[in-house]
């Protein structure tokens, strides 16, 4: 970047997109990645996803990056997980660039590659966040080198599922893995409090039951455990993308955060007052017509600590008051819906390129095959699925049981191994769940909550699935999801 | 109605939407169903499909009815041909309505319903316009009564393809028949003129070395004989129907000719002034970066005459100038698509109807089903006649022979029966046709070309197909498409 740069930035005042010409400038111990009140400032960003129909969560942790980069945070203490397809990407009309709003500049230069593609992997994120460098596997090395007095901040943006969060390279990250790696690194007292964002559809379900107060970590998720997550600035929305643009640019509580937290003077912005905002924003102004229930977890009372901790503060904004006097953009009106469903974003991306290109040419007709590939597998799973509940606990109860949501507080399910071999079993007899069957998790945690065994699983989903696919939604050539 | 009616029209001087509040008023002779100099004005207006995925074949109909009965035609001279599963349908948003512009009002109201249902169809279609009311089976009996001095304005909205119209009941319409009829009807002597205009995909192949010069018959078609025809006011345009609307309100060429009718004094604007301007406007102002090639068929010089002879002429556009000087309302901008390829219409529809249904709804799934089933078919046509060709003319002459266009002046086929025929034994055996598989009317007429047997195209097709198709898309059971 040169000197000076132009970039985006939402007005205090007007609550507008407006050109902001950032100067070079030092940063202050405000910003810095040390203090001696708050030690050092460290934070993980990771984006799960591959492919351009998830642009907007590679998007999304590009954005992440410049907010904190800019907030003072050195590229020591940063690591970045994204498998970086998406820049370079053939889809991508503006080539070597990513957006995350659709009058925004772009957002991929400067980001620091530490894990792409396959290093994008759950064994890799819990040693970088455990600090274990050893452990990592490719990538940079850097790892969450962190003690005593450190301040950590992780944001993690994705499509997810009951207890369940993606990766581009299977197996998944279990919401038990991610918590019990949480209270590990409490234990080796490498940090002092901690702030997770999480946006991924029940996402809640990360922490519902899973995560203890007391381990002075403040987690919040931009939907509840039941519900989906939301992708926003898409193609057909006001606003829409430019028009070249076949793909969501952004997640609806992924960018509620970030453009809040380039709005405000983040030394006087408490993380509270972002919640309640996000929350806000997220849910169509808590009427829920759209959106999801942005949640918080763990140590609630952190949250009247300051963005600054985590995210330091951009000292373009020294002069923005604290909210909610300075207003948040209008999200929504009545008339028109701007966001989607996460799991109906990657078909609109396939619907767009099927749209878009020319009658009769080879990309039309690999776009449609594509799409009815996906369409039809997602059926199968969702039959699969509803079928194997039937035959183990009958026709009647069958969906009943399968669809059991547990008490708030408590977790989707005890035994996270039998979840995980429950996943193997009815991958390895009906296909991968891929990213749209991470939903089906809650129906498999509660075949283990109901006590079935495996053989018995195995019986009932080789049954369900008849032959085992060997086809590209195959699990025994792609890998199984747990 | 009551006495006075809001309509939207366009404002003659800003080119922009605006409320006119009309009054009820006489008709003068210049707009009456019958003058001595023009004899009496005739309107046939048909609207050839079903299904709420063409809501807008069915509004571009009833939004011309408006403006023919507002130039004066009566309504005995005036015949609609519309399957009427519109304005009540249970995804209609407005029950009881049916609108051809975001914002315009509603067209239902007092459209005669002369031909609906199964009565939409191509023999009474013939029979209508050949003024045969002992031929015509069903609906109000109303047919073209005309006589010598008369003038008739034919108008058909509808998907098409190489040589063919479609219609809600099989079979289809078929160029040669259609024009058979023209010829019968100028023998007979019971018109002076005639203007038809038609919307459908490979329009132009209707007249294209079909129509004669000297029946004194202007034909403009919607698009060339080779190119698809277009859908406007769709989901995710700009400007788009309103938010609960599922499905494109109108065609391009169609909305192009009504709202350029609507703005001009028809008693000076001749029928060349709106043709260029609808040319020009369906072209996207001639670089065909979208939209299609507006084409004019039969005797040229009659378009030298003003339009008011067919359409008569509203007295509200009484101080309204022609053309081009009042400005027609941009419809292209180069950052927005505003229209789409009328075979991805019906797709549109299905997307947007599941994009919007609530997850794990029924309708959700019922969408997806109808969306892959209508792909998975396509998909099974496109390879099947590419198949049958192969195995006709050899892997590698296949592709060339069944595209093969002839030279401009020269029908698609000579020997339409031939093409009948050959189109019955490809459903028989391969399924319907349907709405989309009309493209495909070029290869099976380019069969007959090259002299293959009605045999050999058995046996071909069989192979091609391997099993006789029994589900929804099967000919067997819903009818043959010739």
């Amino acid at each position: 970047m040169s000197a000076g740069r132009r970039v985006k930035n939402v007005d205090g005042r007007t609550g507008k997109w407006v050109d902001v010409l950032r100067m070079p400038r030092a940063h202050t111990k405000h910003g810095g990645g040390e203090d001696d009140n708050i030690g050092t400032r460290w934070a993980v960003l990771i984006a799960g996803s591959n492919g351009y129909g998830n642009y907007r969560h590679q998007a999304d942790v590009c954005h992440a990056y410049h907010i904190i980069k800019n907030g003072g945070l050195k590229d020591e203490n940063i690591i970045v997980f994204m498998y970086d397809d998406i820049a370079n990407n053939s889809d991508n009309p503006r080539q070597g660039t990513i957006i995350n709003h659709p009058e925004g500049k772009d957002l991929y230069a400067g980001v620091p590659k530490d894990y792409v593609g396959e290093h994008v992997n759950a064994e890799n994120f819990l040693a970088v966040l455990l600090g274990n460098n050893g452990s990592v596997k490719g990538g940079s090395g850097k790892v969450v080198d962190s003690g005593p007095n450190d301040h950590i901040f992780i944001y993690y943006s994705d499509h997810g599922g009951p207890g369940v969060l993606g990766m581009p390279i299977p197996p998944y990250l279990f919401a038990n893995d991610f918590v019990e790696a949480l209270k590990k690194k409490h234990s080796a007292g490498t940090y002092k409090e901690m702030l997770i964002y999480i946006e991924a559809c029940e996402s809640g379900s990360i922490f519902e039951g899973l995560l203890p107060k007391g381990l002075n970590i403040y987690g919040v998720t931009a939907a509840g455990a039941e519900e989906n997550s939301w992708g926003t600035y898409c193609p057909g929305m006001n606003p829409s993308p430019p028009q070249e643009y076949l793909t969501c640019l952004g997640d609806l509580f992924s960018v509620a955060w970030m453009e809040d937290s380039e709005m405000h003077n983040l030394e006087i912005e408490t993380i509270k007052q972002q919640y309640q905002l996000v929350r806000e924003r997220t849910s169509d102004h808590s009427t829920y017509r759209i959106g999801s229930h942005v949640m918080q977890y763990g140590d609630i009372p952190l949250s009247r600590e300051h963005l600054f901790l985590y995210m330091g503060s951009d000292p373009e904004n020294a002069n923005a008051t604290s909210t909610p006097d300075n207003g948040i953009p209008e999200f929504f009106d009545e008339k028109e819906a701007r966001a989607i469903n996460q799991r109906d974003a990657d078909l609109l991306y396939l619907w767009q390129k099927y749209k878009r290109s020319t009658e009769n040419s080879l990309e039309k007709l690999e776009a449609q095959k594509q799409l009815v590939g996906m369409m039809t597998h997602r059926m199968h799973l969702d039959k699969s699925v509803k079928l194997i509940g039937k035959l183990l606990f009958g026709s009647e109860r069958g969906p009943a049981v399968l669809n059991t949501v547990l008490p708030p507080g408590q977790p989707l399910v005890d035994d996270w191994d039998c979840l995980k071999t429950m996943v193997r079993i009815f991958e390895k007899h009906c296909g991968s769940l891929s990213q749209y069957g991470m939903k089906h998790m809650r129906s498999l945690a509660n075949v283990c909550n109901a006590g079935i065994s495996e053989d018995v699983m195995s019986t009932v989903s080789a049954e369900a699935c008849g032959q085992i696919p060997f086809n590209s939604w195959s699990s025994l050539h792609k890998g199984f999801s747990a």
